[in-house]
Protein backbone atom coordinates (compact mmCIF):
# COMPACT_ATOMS: atom_id res chain seq x y z
CA UNK A 1 0.00 0.00 0.00
CA UNK A 2 1.10 3.95 -0.98
CA UNK A 3 1.14 6.14 2.34
CA UNK A 4 -1.89 7.83 3.17
CA UNK A 5 -0.92 10.22 5.34
CA UNK A 6 1.65 12.04 6.87
CA UNK A 7 0.72 11.82 10.45
CA UNK A 8 -1.57 9.94 12.45
CA UNK A 9 -3.09 9.98 15.91
CA UNK A 10 -5.47 6.98 17.21
CA UNK A 11 -6.73 9.05 20.10
CA UNK A 12 -7.52 6.17 22.87
CA UNK A 13 -5.50 2.87 22.03
CA UNK A 14 -8.00 0.09 23.05
CA UNK A 15 -9.08 -2.86 21.55
CA UNK A 16 -9.90 -0.84 18.27
CA UNK A 17 -6.97 1.34 18.14
CA UNK A 18 -4.81 -0.60 18.79
CA UNK A 19 -5.48 -2.75 15.97
CA UNK A 20 -6.01 0.00 13.71
CA UNK A 21 -2.53 0.95 14.58
CA UNK A 22 -1.53 -2.21 13.44
CA UNK A 23 -2.77 -2.32 10.50
CA UNK A 24 -1.55 1.69 9.93
CA UNK A 25 1.68 0.50 10.80
CA UNK A 26 2.39 -3.10 8.64
CA UNK A 27 1.09 -0.96 5.50
CA UNK A 28 2.73 1.97 6.22
CA UNK A 29 0.04 4.42 5.69
CA UNK A 30 1.62 6.84 7.49
CA UNK A 31 4.75 8.04 8.17
CA UNK A 32 4.45 9.17 11.75
CA UNK A 33 1.58 7.19 14.12
CA UNK A 34 0.81 8.72 17.53
CA UNK A 35 -1.69 7.32 20.18
CA UNK A 36 -3.22 10.52 22.14
CA UNK A 37 -4.19 8.10 25.24
CA UNK A 38 -5.03 9.20 28.97
CA UNK A 39 -4.09 6.16 30.66
CA UNK A 40 -0.32 5.64 31.67
CA UNK A 41 -0.30 2.12 31.31
CA UNK A 42 -1.90 1.65 27.64
CA UNK A 43 0.29 4.57 26.31
CA UNK A 44 3.46 2.05 27.90
CA UNK A 45 2.21 -1.24 26.57
CA UNK A 46 1.27 0.40 23.01
CA UNK A 47 5.29 1.97 22.58
CA UNK A 48 6.29 -1.57 23.81
CA UNK A 49 5.17 -3.46 21.32
CA UNK A 50 5.42 -1.33 19.00
CA UNK A 51 2.09 -0.51 17.70
CA UNK A 52 2.69 3.21 17.65
CA UNK A 53 5.97 5.64 16.79
CA UNK A 54 5.42 7.69 19.89
CA UNK A 55 2.47 7.32 23.16
CA UNK A 56 1.08 10.86 24.70
CA UNK A 57 -0.90 11.91 27.13
CA UNK A 58 -0.64 15.63 26.15
CA UNK A 59 -3.53 16.67 23.38
CA UNK A 60 -1.17 19.53 22.06
CA UNK A 61 1.68 17.70 21.15
CA UNK A 62 -0.20 14.89 19.75
CA UNK A 63 -2.91 16.90 17.65
CA UNK A 64 -0.02 19.18 16.40
CA UNK A 65 0.51 18.49 12.52
CA UNK A 66 -1.94 15.64 12.37
CA UNK A 67 -3.57 15.04 8.90
CA UNK A 68 -5.68 12.19 10.56
CA UNK A 69 -7.02 12.20 13.90
CA UNK A 70 -9.35 8.73 14.79
CA UNK A 71 -11.56 9.10 17.88
CA UNK A 72 -11.21 5.44 19.21
CA UNK A 73 -12.61 6.21 22.96
CA UNK A 74 -15.78 5.34 24.07
CA UNK A 75 -18.35 7.71 22.65
CA UNK A 76 -19.00 9.56 25.72
CA UNK A 77 -15.64 11.27 25.83
CA UNK A 78 -15.95 12.62 22.30
CA UNK A 79 -17.91 16.21 23.59
CA UNK A 80 -15.15 17.01 26.01
CA UNK A 81 -12.11 15.38 23.70
CA UNK A 82 -13.16 17.10 20.78
CA UNK A 83 -13.32 20.44 23.02
CA UNK A 84 -9.73 19.83 24.10
CA UNK A 85 -8.69 18.59 20.18
CA UNK A 86 -10.17 21.35 18.08
CA UNK A 87 -7.59 24.47 18.85
CA UNK A 88 -4.97 22.23 18.11
CA UNK A 89 -6.23 20.82 14.33
CA UNK A 90 -4.27 22.10 11.41
CA UNK A 91 -6.25 23.53 8.57
CA UNK A 92 -7.09 20.40 6.51
CA UNK A 93 -6.89 17.76 9.03
CA UNK A 94 -9.60 14.77 8.67
CA UNK A 95 -11.13 13.88 11.82
CA UNK A 96 -12.98 10.47 12.04
CA UNK A 97 -13.89 7.89 14.95
CA UNK A 98 -14.39 4.21 15.17
CA UNK A 99 -17.63 4.61 17.25
CA UNK A 100 -20.87 2.20 17.40
CA UNK A 101 -23.31 5.11 17.13
CA UNK A 102 -23.31 7.84 14.58
CA UNK A 103 -26.01 10.82 15.39
CA UNK A 104 -24.58 11.16 18.82
CA UNK A 105 -21.25 11.74 16.93
CA UNK A 106 -22.89 14.22 14.60
CA UNK A 107 -24.38 15.89 17.71
CA UNK A 108 -20.79 16.40 20.00
CA UNK A 109 -18.28 16.45 17.79
CA UNK A 110 -19.20 18.01 14.07
CA UNK A 111 -20.08 21.56 15.91
CA UNK A 112 -17.24 21.99 17.61
CA UNK A 113 -14.94 21.35 14.55
CA UNK A 114 -12.84 24.53 13.05
CA UNK A 115 -13.90 25.56 9.58
CA UNK A 116 -11.37 23.65 6.79
CA UNK A 117 -11.33 20.58 8.88
CA UNK A 118 -12.90 17.31 7.46
CA UNK A 119 -15.08 15.36 9.49
CA UNK A 120 -16.12 11.66 8.52
CA UNK A 121 -17.56 9.63 11.31
CA UNK A 122 -16.86 5.72 10.76
CA UNK A 123 -18.06 2.54 12.28
CA UNK A 124 -15.95 -0.49 11.65
CA UNK A 125 -18.42 -3.70 12.16
CA UNK A 126 -16.25 -5.99 14.08
CA UNK A 127 -14.11 -6.39 17.42
CA UNK A 128 -14.57 -9.17 20.01
CA UNK A 129 -15.28 -9.50 23.89
CA UNK A 130 -11.76 -8.41 24.80
CA UNK A 131 -10.72 -4.70 25.64
CA UNK A 132 -7.12 -2.83 26.17
CA UNK A 133 -4.05 -2.56 23.70
CA UNK A 134 -2.92 -5.70 23.85
CA UNK A 135 -6.22 -7.32 22.51
CA UNK A 136 -5.39 -5.63 19.03
CA UNK A 137 -4.56 -7.34 15.75
CA UNK A 138 -4.74 -6.06 12.17
CA UNK A 139 -6.77 -8.91 11.27
CA UNK A 140 -10.07 -8.28 12.95
CA UNK A 141 -11.65 -6.04 9.63
CA UNK A 142 -10.15 -8.09 7.37
CA UNK A 143 -13.61 -9.23 5.62
CA UNK A 144 -15.98 -7.06 7.39
CA UNK A 145 -17.99 -4.24 6.77
CA UNK A 146 -17.15 0.07 7.95
CA UNK A 147 -19.99 2.24 7.51
CA UNK A 148 -18.67 5.91 6.88
CA UNK A 149 -21.38 8.21 7.33
CA UNK A 150 -20.06 11.72 6.30
CA UNK A 151 -22.49 14.56 6.72
CA UNK A 152 -23.79 16.28 3.44
CA UNK A 153 -21.15 18.49 1.91
CA UNK A 154 -18.19 16.62 3.04
CA UNK A 155 -15.27 17.18 0.83
CA UNK A 156 -14.70 13.66 -1.36
CA UNK A 157 -10.69 13.84 -0.98
CA UNK A 158 -11.20 12.99 2.57
CA UNK A 159 -14.22 10.67 1.90
CA UNK A 160 -11.84 8.66 -0.41
CA UNK A 161 -8.74 8.76 2.12
CA UNK A 162 -11.39 7.41 4.59
CA UNK A 163 -12.26 4.73 2.10
CA UNK A 164 -8.64 3.78 1.19
CA UNK A 165 -7.40 3.60 4.45
CA UNK A 166 -10.24 0.95 5.83
CA UNK A 167 -9.59 -0.96 2.26
CA UNK A 168 -6.24 -1.02 3.45
CA UNK A 169 -7.44 -2.79 6.74
CA UNK A 170 -9.43 -5.71 4.62
CA UNK A 171 -13.15 -3.89 5.30
CA UNK A 172 -15.79 -3.35 2.30
CA UNK A 173 -16.66 0.26 3.03
CA UNK A 174 -20.63 1.45 2.65
CA UNK A 175 -21.45 4.99 2.82
CA UNK A 176 -24.75 5.62 5.00
CA UNK A 177 -26.74 8.44 7.13
CA UNK A 178 -26.14 8.24 10.29
CA UNK A 179 -29.36 8.09 11.65
CA UNK A 180 -30.33 5.13 9.46
CA UNK A 181 -26.94 3.73 10.93
CA UNK A 182 -28.29 3.75 14.32
CA UNK A 183 -31.37 1.75 13.60
CA UNK A 184 -29.95 -0.64 11.77
CA UNK A 185 -27.38 -1.07 14.37
CA UNK A 186 -30.11 -0.63 17.18
CA UNK A 187 -31.28 -4.20 15.48
CA UNK A 188 -28.09 -5.63 14.78
CA UNK A 189 -25.68 -4.88 17.80
CA UNK A 190 -27.27 -3.02 20.61
CA UNK A 191 -30.30 -5.30 20.75
CA UNK A 192 -28.71 -8.40 21.25
CA UNK A 193 -26.71 -7.10 23.21
CA UNK A 194 -28.48 -5.43 26.05
CA UNK A 195 -30.69 -8.91 25.52
CA UNK A 196 -27.73 -10.70 26.08
CA UNK A 197 -26.52 -8.48 29.60
CA UNK A 198 -29.70 -9.03 30.57
CA UNK A 199 -30.30 -12.73 30.33
CA UNK A 200 -26.28 -13.13 31.98
CA UNK A 201 -27.73 -10.82 35.01
CA UNK A 202 -30.68 -12.67 35.40
CA UNK A 203 -28.55 -16.03 36.34
CA UNK A 204 -25.74 -13.70 38.24
CA UNK A 205 -29.22 -12.90 40.29
CA UNK A 206 -29.85 -16.97 40.99
CA UNK A 207 -29.16 -18.54 44.09
CA UNK A 208 -25.40 -19.82 44.20
CA UNK A 209 -25.91 -23.79 43.74
CA UNK A 210 -27.97 -22.89 40.50
CA UNK A 211 -25.75 -20.47 39.19
CA UNK A 212 -22.79 -23.04 39.56
CA UNK A 213 -25.39 -25.06 37.55
CA UNK A 214 -25.81 -22.51 35.13
CA UNK A 215 -21.69 -22.10 34.56
CA UNK A 216 -21.86 -26.17 34.46
CA UNK A 217 -24.33 -26.19 31.59
CA UNK A 218 -24.26 -23.51 29.77
CA UNK A 219 -23.25 -25.00 26.71
CA UNK A 220 -26.97 -26.00 25.53
CA UNK A 221 -27.16 -21.64 24.90
CA UNK A 222 -26.64 -19.48 27.62
CA UNK A 223 -22.96 -20.12 26.60
CA UNK A 224 -23.31 -18.02 23.49
CA UNK A 225 -24.74 -14.78 25.23
CA UNK A 226 -21.96 -14.97 27.89
CA UNK A 227 -19.21 -13.82 25.27
CA UNK A 228 -21.25 -10.82 24.25
CA UNK A 229 -22.12 -10.05 27.63
CA UNK A 230 -18.83 -10.08 28.71
CA UNK A 231 -17.80 -7.00 26.16
CA UNK A 232 -16.62 -3.64 27.05
CA UNK A 233 -19.09 -1.74 29.78
CA UNK A 234 -18.09 1.49 29.70
CA UNK A 235 -18.07 1.44 25.79
CA UNK A 236 -21.32 -0.45 25.98
CA UNK A 237 -22.88 2.09 28.69
CA UNK A 238 -22.09 5.11 26.31
CA UNK A 239 -23.65 3.38 23.37
CA UNK A 240 -27.13 2.66 25.07
CA UNK A 241 -26.85 6.14 26.44
CA UNK A 242 -26.25 7.48 22.75
CA UNK A 243 -29.07 6.02 20.79
CA UNK A 244 -32.00 5.74 22.91
CA UNK A 245 -34.31 6.07 20.71
CA UNK A 246 -33.60 4.04 18.26
CA UNK A 247 -32.85 1.12 20.71
CA UNK A 248 -35.47 1.53 23.05
CA UNK A 249 -38.41 1.62 19.74
CA UNK A 250 -36.86 -1.89 18.34
CA UNK A 251 -36.92 -3.14 22.44
CA UNK A 252 -40.52 -1.97 22.23
CA UNK A 253 -40.74 -4.52 19.25
CA UNK A 254 -38.66 -7.16 20.69
CA UNK A 255 -41.22 -7.35 23.87
CA UNK A 256 -44.39 -7.28 22.57
CA UNK A 257 -42.72 -10.32 19.97
CA UNK A 258 -41.43 -11.97 23.08
CA UNK A 259 -45.00 -11.59 25.17
CA UNK A 260 -47.23 -12.99 22.57
CA UNK A 261 -44.55 -16.05 22.66
CA UNK A 262 -44.98 -16.06 26.32
CA UNK A 263 -48.72 -16.33 26.09
CA UNK A 264 -48.68 -19.06 23.11
CA UNK A 265 -46.31 -21.41 26.02
CA UNK A 266 -49.11 -20.50 28.34
CA UNK A 267 -51.79 -21.56 26.84
CA UNK A 268 -49.74 -24.22 24.71
CA UNK A 269 -49.88 -22.89 21.31
CA UNK A 270 -47.61 -25.30 19.59
CA UNK A 271 -48.63 -24.32 16.17
CA UNK A 272 -47.51 -20.42 16.79
CA UNK A 273 -44.31 -21.71 18.64
CA UNK A 274 -43.50 -24.62 15.33
CA UNK A 275 -44.81 -20.98 12.91
CA UNK A 276 -42.23 -18.78 14.09
CA UNK A 277 -39.64 -21.48 14.71
CA UNK A 278 -39.42 -22.42 11.11
CA UNK A 279 -39.44 -18.77 9.64
CA UNK A 280 -36.59 -17.64 12.38
CA UNK A 281 -34.16 -20.40 10.13
CA UNK A 282 -34.97 -18.76 6.92
CA UNK A 283 -32.95 -15.90 7.94
CA UNK A 284 -29.72 -17.75 9.29
CA UNK A 285 -29.30 -19.37 5.74
CA UNK A 286 -29.63 -15.73 4.35
CA UNK A 287 -26.64 -14.77 6.86
CA UNK A 288 -24.73 -18.07 5.97
CA UNK A 289 -25.43 -16.96 2.12
CA UNK A 290 -23.89 -13.69 2.85
CA UNK A 291 -20.55 -14.90 4.00
CA UNK A 292 -21.22 -13.72 7.48
CA UNK A 293 -22.03 -16.57 9.32
CA UNK B 1 -14.59 -50.29 24.90
CA UNK B 2 -16.38 -53.80 25.76
CA UNK B 3 -19.77 -54.62 24.99
CA UNK B 4 -22.94 -53.59 26.82
CA UNK B 5 -25.82 -54.68 25.05
CA UNK B 6 -26.71 -57.10 23.01
CA UNK B 7 -29.27 -55.43 21.06
CA UNK B 8 -29.86 -51.46 20.82
CA UNK B 9 -32.77 -48.88 19.28
CA UNK B 10 -32.48 -45.82 18.43
CA UNK B 11 -36.21 -44.27 17.97
CA UNK B 12 -35.81 -41.76 15.58
CA UNK B 13 -32.16 -41.41 13.75
CA UNK B 14 -31.80 -37.39 13.82
CA UNK B 15 -28.86 -34.97 14.41
CA UNK B 16 -29.12 -36.57 17.84
CA UNK B 17 -29.82 -40.34 17.44
CA UNK B 18 -27.17 -40.53 14.71
CA UNK B 19 -24.68 -39.25 16.42
CA UNK B 20 -24.74 -41.91 19.55
CA UNK B 21 -25.75 -44.71 16.69
CA UNK B 22 -22.00 -43.67 15.51
CA UNK B 23 -20.50 -43.97 18.76
CA UNK B 24 -22.23 -47.28 19.69
CA UNK B 25 -20.80 -48.21 16.32
CA UNK B 26 -17.56 -46.92 16.40
CA UNK B 27 -17.14 -48.66 19.93
CA UNK B 28 -18.74 -52.29 19.28
CA UNK B 29 -20.85 -51.64 22.54
CA UNK B 30 -23.59 -53.38 21.15
CA UNK B 31 -23.96 -56.85 19.00
CA UNK B 32 -26.89 -55.04 17.21
CA UNK B 33 -27.61 -51.75 16.31
CA UNK B 34 -31.46 -50.71 14.69
CA UNK B 35 -33.04 -47.59 14.48
CA UNK B 36 -37.19 -47.39 14.40
CA UNK B 37 -37.97 -44.52 12.28
CA UNK B 38 -41.01 -43.22 10.89
CA UNK B 39 -39.73 -41.45 7.99
CA UNK B 40 -38.44 -43.59 5.20
CA UNK B 41 -35.89 -41.31 3.66
CA UNK B 42 -34.20 -40.77 6.96
CA UNK B 43 -34.21 -44.98 7.38
CA UNK B 44 -32.49 -45.01 4.15
CA UNK B 45 -29.71 -42.34 5.03
CA UNK B 46 -29.09 -44.60 7.63
CA UNK B 47 -28.56 -47.66 6.82
CA UNK B 48 -26.66 -45.93 3.25
CA UNK B 49 -24.19 -43.95 5.94
CA UNK B 50 -24.31 -47.59 8.10
CA UNK B 51 -24.87 -45.78 11.34
CA UNK B 52 -26.99 -48.47 12.11
CA UNK B 53 -27.70 -52.26 11.11
CA UNK B 54 -31.04 -52.26 10.42
CA UNK B 55 -33.92 -49.33 10.14
CA UNK B 56 -37.34 -50.36 10.28
CA UNK B 57 -40.94 -48.45 10.61
CA UNK B 58 -42.59 -51.78 12.51
CA UNK B 59 -42.30 -51.26 16.10
CA UNK B 60 -42.40 -54.76 16.67
CA UNK B 61 -39.83 -55.97 14.58
CA UNK B 62 -37.56 -53.29 16.16
CA UNK B 63 -38.16 -53.30 19.78
CA UNK B 64 -38.69 -57.35 20.06
CA UNK B 65 -35.25 -58.46 21.99
CA UNK B 66 -34.38 -55.02 22.45
CA UNK B 67 -31.73 -54.94 25.71
CA UNK B 68 -31.68 -50.92 25.08
CA UNK B 69 -34.63 -48.95 23.73
CA UNK B 70 -33.64 -44.86 23.49
CA UNK B 71 -35.97 -42.53 22.40
CA UNK B 72 -34.23 -39.69 20.14
CA UNK B 73 -37.85 -38.21 18.54
CA UNK B 74 -39.23 -34.99 19.58
CA UNK B 75 -40.43 -35.01 23.68
CA UNK B 76 -44.12 -34.40 22.21
CA UNK B 77 -44.01 -38.08 20.57
CA UNK B 78 -42.82 -40.05 23.52
CA UNK B 79 -45.97 -41.02 24.95
CA UNK B 80 -47.95 -42.38 22.00
CA UNK B 81 -44.40 -43.87 21.20
CA UNK B 82 -44.55 -45.47 24.15
CA UNK B 83 -47.95 -47.21 24.36
CA UNK B 84 -46.71 -48.51 21.12
CA UNK B 85 -43.26 -49.73 22.42
CA UNK B 86 -44.31 -50.63 25.75
CA UNK B 87 -46.07 -54.58 24.68
CA UNK B 88 -43.35 -55.32 23.20
CA UNK B 89 -40.21 -54.51 25.62
CA UNK B 90 -38.81 -57.93 26.95
CA UNK B 91 -38.45 -58.26 30.96
CA UNK B 92 -35.19 -56.73 32.01
CA UNK B 93 -34.86 -54.13 29.04
CA UNK B 94 -33.73 -50.30 29.84
CA UNK B 95 -35.48 -47.46 28.28
CA UNK B 96 -34.00 -44.22 27.90
CA UNK B 97 -34.19 -41.17 25.89
CA UNK B 98 -32.26 -37.97 24.83
CA UNK B 99 -34.96 -35.01 25.41
CA UNK B 100 -34.44 -32.14 26.97
CA UNK B 101 -36.87 -31.93 29.41
CA UNK B 102 -36.92 -34.37 32.00
CA UNK B 103 -40.65 -33.75 34.52
CA UNK B 104 -42.51 -34.68 31.08
CA UNK B 105 -40.60 -37.81 30.10
CA UNK B 106 -41.47 -38.95 33.91
CA UNK B 107 -44.69 -38.18 33.15
CA UNK B 108 -45.09 -39.27 29.70
CA UNK B 109 -43.27 -42.64 29.56
CA UNK B 110 -42.78 -43.85 32.66
CA UNK B 111 -46.28 -44.76 33.93
CA UNK B 112 -46.82 -47.06 30.39
CA UNK B 113 -43.65 -49.19 31.02
CA UNK B 114 -44.39 -52.65 32.10
CA UNK B 115 -42.73 -54.18 35.75
CA UNK B 116 -39.17 -55.68 34.76
CA UNK B 117 -38.82 -52.55 32.65
CA UNK B 118 -36.05 -50.33 33.83
CA UNK B 119 -35.90 -46.55 32.79
CA UNK B 120 -33.30 -44.21 32.84
CA UNK B 121 -34.07 -40.91 31.37
CA UNK B 122 -31.62 -38.83 30.18
CA UNK B 123 -30.35 -35.94 28.26
CA UNK B 124 -26.84 -35.05 26.78
CA UNK B 125 -26.29 -31.49 26.84
CA UNK B 126 -25.10 -31.14 23.38
CA UNK B 127 -26.10 -30.72 19.59
CA UNK B 128 -25.74 -28.71 17.05
CA UNK B 129 -28.09 -26.34 15.35
CA UNK B 130 -27.86 -28.97 12.08
CA UNK B 131 -31.07 -31.62 11.97
CA UNK B 132 -31.63 -34.88 10.43
CA UNK B 133 -29.30 -38.06 10.27
CA UNK B 134 -26.60 -36.76 8.05
CA UNK B 135 -25.84 -34.37 10.89
CA UNK B 136 -24.98 -36.78 13.19
CA UNK B 137 -20.69 -37.35 14.46
CA UNK B 138 -19.52 -39.48 17.11
CA UNK B 139 -17.42 -36.69 18.45
CA UNK B 140 -20.83 -34.77 19.52
CA UNK B 141 -20.51 -35.46 23.29
CA UNK B 142 -17.11 -35.54 23.75
CA UNK B 143 -16.47 -33.12 26.64
CA UNK B 144 -19.93 -32.35 27.53
CA UNK B 145 -22.29 -33.18 30.47
CA UNK B 146 -24.72 -36.02 30.41
CA UNK B 147 -27.59 -35.69 32.66
CA UNK B 148 -29.22 -38.56 34.02
CA UNK B 149 -32.63 -38.47 35.74
CA UNK B 150 -33.74 -42.24 36.71
CA UNK B 151 -36.62 -41.95 39.32
CA UNK B 152 -35.84 -43.41 42.86
CA UNK B 153 -35.65 -46.75 43.05
CA UNK B 154 -34.63 -47.37 39.67
CA UNK B 155 -32.37 -50.60 39.06
CA UNK B 156 -28.55 -50.00 40.09
CA UNK B 157 -27.17 -52.05 37.43
CA UNK B 158 -29.50 -50.22 34.64
CA UNK B 159 -27.79 -46.86 35.80
CA UNK B 160 -24.77 -48.09 35.48
CA UNK B 161 -25.17 -49.35 32.21
CA UNK B 162 -26.47 -45.87 30.90
CA UNK B 163 -23.66 -44.58 33.13
CA UNK B 164 -21.09 -46.53 30.61
CA UNK B 165 -22.42 -45.54 27.68
CA UNK B 166 -22.36 -41.90 28.02
CA UNK B 167 -18.76 -42.29 29.41
CA UNK B 168 -18.00 -44.20 26.13
CA UNK B 169 -19.62 -41.29 24.19
CA UNK B 170 -16.64 -39.08 25.64
CA UNK B 171 -19.22 -37.50 28.35
CA UNK B 172 -19.46 -36.69 31.77
CA UNK B 173 -21.91 -38.36 33.82
CA UNK B 174 -24.62 -36.51 36.37
CA UNK B 175 -27.15 -37.92 38.34
CA UNK B 176 -30.05 -35.34 39.30
CA UNK B 177 -33.62 -35.12 40.19
CA UNK B 178 -35.73 -34.27 36.87
CA UNK B 179 -37.48 -31.18 38.30
CA UNK B 180 -34.11 -29.75 38.89
CA UNK B 181 -33.23 -30.33 35.53
CA UNK B 182 -35.94 -28.71 34.25
CA UNK B 183 -35.17 -25.95 36.41
CA UNK B 184 -31.61 -25.44 35.38
CA UNK B 185 -31.87 -25.58 31.38
CA UNK B 186 -35.19 -23.38 31.65
CA UNK B 187 -32.25 -20.85 32.26
CA UNK B 188 -29.11 -22.25 30.61
CA UNK B 189 -30.74 -23.67 27.52
CA UNK B 190 -34.84 -23.01 26.79
CA UNK B 191 -34.86 -19.04 28.11
CA UNK B 192 -31.57 -18.45 25.67
CA UNK B 193 -33.57 -20.10 22.69
CA UNK B 194 -36.53 -18.34 23.29
CA UNK B 195 -34.87 -15.15 23.30
CA UNK B 196 -32.73 -15.86 20.27
CA UNK B 197 -36.03 -17.23 18.63
CA UNK B 198 -37.62 -13.93 19.76
CA UNK B 199 -34.97 -11.61 18.20
CA UNK B 200 -34.40 -13.38 15.16
CA UNK B 201 -38.64 -13.39 14.71
CA UNK B 202 -38.49 -10.08 15.20
CA UNK B 203 -35.65 -8.88 12.23
CA UNK B 204 -37.85 -11.22 9.83
CA UNK B 205 -40.97 -8.65 10.88
CA UNK B 206 -38.74 -5.46 9.82
CA UNK B 207 -39.38 -3.73 6.17
CA UNK B 208 -37.84 -5.78 3.74
CA UNK B 209 -34.76 -2.80 2.97
CA UNK B 210 -33.99 -2.78 6.81
CA UNK B 211 -34.36 -6.75 6.57
CA UNK B 212 -30.83 -6.86 4.16
CA UNK B 213 -29.13 -4.87 6.14
CA UNK B 214 -29.32 -6.66 9.59
CA UNK B 215 -28.16 -9.98 7.46
CA UNK B 216 -25.41 -7.81 5.94
CA UNK B 217 -24.24 -6.03 9.37
CA UNK B 218 -25.20 -9.62 11.57
CA UNK B 219 -21.65 -10.21 12.65
CA UNK B 220 -21.96 -7.42 15.08
CA UNK B 221 -23.76 -9.15 17.70
CA UNK B 222 -26.89 -10.33 15.70
CA UNK B 223 -25.38 -13.50 14.11
CA UNK B 224 -24.75 -14.96 17.34
CA UNK B 225 -28.22 -15.70 17.83
CA UNK B 226 -29.13 -16.62 14.91
CA UNK B 227 -27.28 -19.49 14.67
CA UNK B 228 -29.68 -21.07 18.32
CA UNK B 229 -32.55 -19.76 16.35
CA UNK B 230 -32.03 -22.39 13.18
CA UNK B 231 -32.44 -25.42 15.92
CA UNK B 232 -34.90 -28.08 14.82
CA UNK B 233 -38.66 -26.01 15.16
CA UNK B 234 -40.56 -28.87 16.11
CA UNK B 235 -37.90 -30.33 19.00
CA UNK B 236 -38.21 -26.70 20.30
CA UNK B 237 -42.09 -26.22 20.02
CA UNK B 238 -42.15 -29.45 22.49
CA UNK B 239 -39.66 -28.78 24.79
CA UNK B 240 -41.49 -25.44 25.41
CA UNK B 241 -45.09 -26.82 26.14
CA UNK B 242 -43.32 -29.67 28.10
CA UNK B 243 -41.73 -26.96 30.67
CA UNK B 244 -44.01 -24.47 30.74
CA UNK B 245 -44.15 -23.68 34.39
CA UNK B 246 -40.11 -23.51 34.48
CA UNK B 247 -39.78 -21.68 31.17
CA UNK B 248 -42.74 -19.05 32.56
CA UNK B 249 -40.89 -18.31 36.07
CA UNK B 250 -37.60 -17.91 34.31
CA UNK B 251 -38.95 -15.43 31.46
CA UNK B 252 -40.76 -13.46 33.82
CA UNK B 253 -37.64 -13.00 35.89
CA UNK B 254 -35.85 -11.91 32.61
CA UNK B 255 -38.41 -9.85 31.43
CA UNK B 256 -38.13 -7.64 35.22
CA UNK B 257 -34.68 -7.39 34.17
CA UNK B 258 -35.02 -6.18 30.83
CA UNK B 259 -37.65 -3.72 32.38
CA UNK B 260 -35.84 -1.97 34.51
CA UNK B 261 -32.80 -1.83 31.98
CA UNK B 262 -35.10 -0.10 29.61
CA UNK B 263 -36.05 2.34 32.37
CA UNK B 264 -32.01 3.19 33.42
CA UNK B 265 -31.46 3.64 28.88
CA UNK B 266 -35.09 5.84 28.70
CA UNK B 267 -33.84 8.46 32.16
CA UNK B 268 -29.98 8.29 30.71
CA UNK B 269 -28.77 6.18 34.47
CA UNK B 270 -25.46 5.56 33.04
CA UNK B 271 -24.27 4.10 36.61
CA UNK B 272 -26.99 1.36 36.79
CA UNK B 273 -26.18 0.15 32.99
CA UNK B 274 -22.01 0.03 33.49
CA UNK B 275 -22.56 -1.84 37.08
CA UNK B 276 -24.88 -4.64 35.40
CA UNK B 277 -22.09 -4.63 32.27
CA UNK B 278 -19.31 -4.99 34.85
CA UNK B 279 -21.12 -7.82 36.62
CA UNK B 280 -22.07 -10.09 33.77
CA UNK B 281 -18.39 -10.06 32.37
CA UNK B 282 -17.49 -12.35 35.70
CA UNK B 283 -19.81 -14.86 34.51
CA UNK B 284 -18.23 -15.34 31.19
CA UNK B 285 -14.69 -16.03 33.24
CA UNK B 286 -16.03 -18.36 35.26
CA UNK B 287 -17.19 -20.70 32.04
CA UNK B 288 -14.02 -20.08 30.43
CA UNK B 289 -12.48 -21.63 33.96
CA UNK B 290 -15.13 -24.30 33.86
CA UNK B 291 -13.79 -25.13 30.66
CA UNK B 292 -17.04 -24.64 28.80
CA UNK B 293 -16.30 -21.78 26.52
Amino acid sequence: MAKLFDKVVIVGIGHIGASLARVIKRDGLADRLVTLESNPEHRAVAVELGIVDAATGIVADAIQDADLVVLATPVGTFADLTAEIAPHLKNGAIVSDVGSVKMAVLRDVGPLLPAGVHFVPGHPIAGTEHSGPTAGFPELFQGRWCILTPPAGTDEGAIKKMVALWEAAGSTVEIMEASYHDQVLAITSHLPHLIAYTIVGTATDLETSLQQEVVKFSASGFRDFTRIAASDPVMWRDIFLNNREAVLEVLQRFTEDLTALQRAIRWGEGDKLEELFSRTRAIRRSIIDARQA
